[in-house]
């Protein structure tokens, strides 16, 4: 790893880079969100998985991978995978909104279009377009939206467009037909930059920190007492989800992103708590926020609250 | 639909289901554990949402679609997909274990293989495994587990073995070289089989309610006031999972299974409470559980209990 | 019981009233306070039971008693002694701004004041203006401060002046020394109007409600289960205190004055769920509030609330 | 204050005591059970507010005043005078059984007795014994049970019996008639040991702790909010009573008791939880309980697992 600054920078800059590919994906446009990573060594791997073993093994210093409502699919368990399997530490995060173009080797009208490949899922989200825009068109279905934007270049083409993402259009040089042709737009998925443990990014005044918490989850009471942990210090959740542990009926964790850094007092003082409760407690790490929204801290759970309340309890135990 | 009774039975029977294919993956070994699935007619679709859309236009009676941990993917959105796009209610649950086999076309050692074939997904289940005791096999990926078993019944073989599923392992008459070859043995995945909204499955003493919540969800408190709707009323949870609405940033709804039917005096209650602070809240549908774990209901949250309740603020009214 | 009206009335009028005597105390002019009762029957009572008793054997339509910060002490009790001993429901609140006037016979200057007579509770709420004002004055104890402006009619008066109500110096025709002499300006004492159980005082919209709930205290949990009840529901408590049941250690109930009336859908929501947990919860009425203060009802509790949230859940059950 | 040990002991040892007088009742009971008390200087007072003085002024180094139930009255009060016009400390508990005798100055016989008397409360407690045993008697009220007791020693005895407590009849050499004549068997009272702020009682493993809390009372959630910190920190509750400040309408402060003591980590965290969001928090004492009730503390919030997250937390933050 090599950083920018000798103490914690906010975010990290490595030599090299996994992400899970192909290249002209998603997940490489998340990847290039991130300083430096233009002028980094890029390697894509073929799944989530193999793209955290490479951080593992060292061959690679960190790696982007999609987290939530990836196009492409298998994402519900990276977070598991990055915490159980390698625990390895997240350090940044990326927002990369999902729009569609579909491409043609040369220029192309719609109307000339009879074939088009993309990945299933893709496909799933272009549909309706497809139906009212290019009815003529049979869809022809690829392992991926990059693989399906290059086997436009092949010696014989698997079909005369593909819908794919606008960064590998760009990269292959492809004539984009048309722009913007997912049914929902606004559509947005969140991918991870995780490395192996080591120094916490700073604390930028808009950060996330990330856990996994084993509990009884079938109890009533049991998430409202896990929950009291934070509403008690002022610290909001940004993500929930039960998740069954998969070595036994009726064992489960939670996976919650919450606001704020480990550095902060109000989330220090939440997570000592909870580790009461559930000492094993998985840290996943702390880092900037992707959407750069500023926290709203309340009075009473700001650092000089913490502060005073620790000099006054202090003083009474004299 | 056909009902094999007048009054509202616990599981529904029907004539022609959809579910996600191709025919032998561990979406149709979950189909088949619907009473009266065998001998109905079974359509494979192309992805979850083609098999909601058959649903929805009446092509089928009913859909068999995986919700949780599938092996090959694409699984996060389904529920919402039900819920938003298709307005479906579930109306079934199946819980199958994931379980693979190394199957060939004919009689086979282990150490007679050097390339074997299946889904990215399903290979990152069996790699150790397969690095333990087939090293000398090359991977060959296919589009699916099921494409992999039937890819050796081709003119030319793409491998000389496939990590499938059991079932199509017997459908199509394989030889089966090795079984429970996952590396974490034990998992399960979940599906829903879903229906047009129509009569709920009675009531079982062994049923889950599913619920949508559209909710702010980046308040510390918001989603405690939630939660003491159940809690107030011994109602426990399942499995909650926060998700983007999709429709702009910090918006945010609940998915939520709990233990329990509408047609329980506590489930009615809670959903009731949340009503008033969401009133959009969406009802999936209560219906039996798969694991059928009976239900633990505390005394002060009987029916007992709330029809003397009940009967005793009548008589404070008069 | 004579009613104003047919329907239940938000305060009933009684022909015969007791009350915590001697006449001119605090609590006669909290009994004044209610509609008719200047030309009604008023009869002092020894005691906050005694008055309780003349109730409850018919001697009495209702007793006006003092239930917080009475000046001349004894009223912790009283809520126990209306609800367990008696049986008794509130039907009225007072509010009696706690100030005492110096009395003496005659026109008299301060400086003319040697010994001044008032009860003890009395004398410690005005003592440091007494020092200040009356150096010279010596305190002659007295049973009341009713007793005590009496004793100044006597053959042979006790003190000087009074310390007393400036309505039993105007009901005996005293001269008024002084004025407003207390050293803490401001106090209220509450006072409530007690009958045998029968109609409720009708809705007003700035009502209070009074229950007792025996609940285990010492554990941590409880009373916020309690409470729960009341916050889903948007129903602000007034008062809250927990008492020792009498009968055995660790044994409590919670004493609690809460907003609204048991005819709103928040309030009568609220209490069902609290009958389900203890269902020897006790009702003691709901009635006008003497402040006057109007309920802030949030939407998510109000009437229409409840009312479409009662129909959605009976929609889905069919 | 003269202590009997260097470090500090859990119940100190005074010179000079003042306690609500007069000698003989139930509050100079209670100080007779603490260690040395019997030996040292008693001072009764006219009112709890005049031994509160005493101990403020120098004149007395503690007293004993009535916190609860007290027969004779007037001491719903007491803790917001120790709290806010004394600023005192409690640094002790006493349990007090309230048991009567009917005594009288010779051997007499029940149905000798025409005439009994004793304090108002005192009479309401054994009326119902009184109206079946002695049903010839008259009442005389006297200003306290003692001086009911001292009456009979009077040149012309103001009563043929007094109903008074057990201590008094024997300090003043009385005939026993009856004992136990009490209505409500079992009830007892409540006293506290209040100091100047100064050291606070050790630990003994069976303590409580005292705190005022100035909170918006009459919003449904600020309780809740309030009772969560002590929750998540499995601190239990063994009194709570929401009092009016006096200083304007709807503001109210909590009056608590909490078992535990400030040297407890699972107490101090909760404190310091609830200074931030009610920085005018008042601590009154640390003090072992009368009843030496044991604490059962979780593992969840020993001291174990509060050093434990403290250095989880610490390792987090490098």
């Amino acid at each position: 790893m090599t950083s920018s600054a000798s103490a914690s920078p906010s975010v990290f800059h490595y030599d090299r880079y996994a992400y899970l590919g192909p290249a002209g994906t998603f997940t490489e446009a998340a990847l290039l969100t991130m300083p430096g990573a233009d002028s980094a060594e890029r390697i894509p791997a073929s799944s989530v998985l193999a793209a955290l073993d490479m951080v593992e093994r060292g061959d690679a210093d960190a790696a982007m991978v999609p987290i939530e409502n990836s196009v492409e699919g298998g994402v519900t368990a990276t977070l598991d995978a990055v915490s159980v399997a390698h625990r390895l530490h997240i350090v940044g995060e990326a927002l990369v909104p999902i729009t569609f173009v579909v491409a043609s080797r040369g220029a192309r009208e719609l109307s000339e279009i009879s074939t088009v490949t993309t990945h299933t899922h893709g496909w799933a989200q272009v549909r309706q377009w497809a139906e009212r825009t290019i009815p003529q068109a049979a869809f022809v279905p690829a392992s991926s939206t990059a693989a399906a934007a290059r086997a436009l270049l092949q010696e014989v083409p698997t079909a005369d467009a593909a819908v794919c993402s606008p960064l590998i259009a760009e990269q292959l040089g492809l004539h984009v037909v048309a722009e913007q042709v997912e049914d929902v737009p606004g559509a947005v998925t969140r991918f991870a930059l995780v490395a192996k443990p080591g120094p916490t990014p700073s604390l930028t005044g808009s950060d996330k920190t990330t856990i996994m918490i084993p509990l009884p989850q079938d109890r009533a009471g049991a998430l409202m007492e896990l929950l009291e942990h934070f509403s008690t210090r002022g610290v909001n959740l940004c993500r929930i989800e039960s998740r069954p542990t998969g070595d036994g009926l009726g064992q489960y964790f939670f996976s919650i992103d919450l606001e704020g850094h480990i550095a902060e007092a109000r989330v220090a003082d939440a997570l000592a708590g909870i580790h009461r409760m559930s000492p094993n407690i998985r840290f996943l790490g702390s880092y900037a926020r992707a959407d750069g929204k500023a926290q709203r801290v309340g009075a009473d759970v700001s650092e000089q609250a913490f502060s005073a309340a620790g000099d006054w309890v202090a003083s009474l135990q004299g």
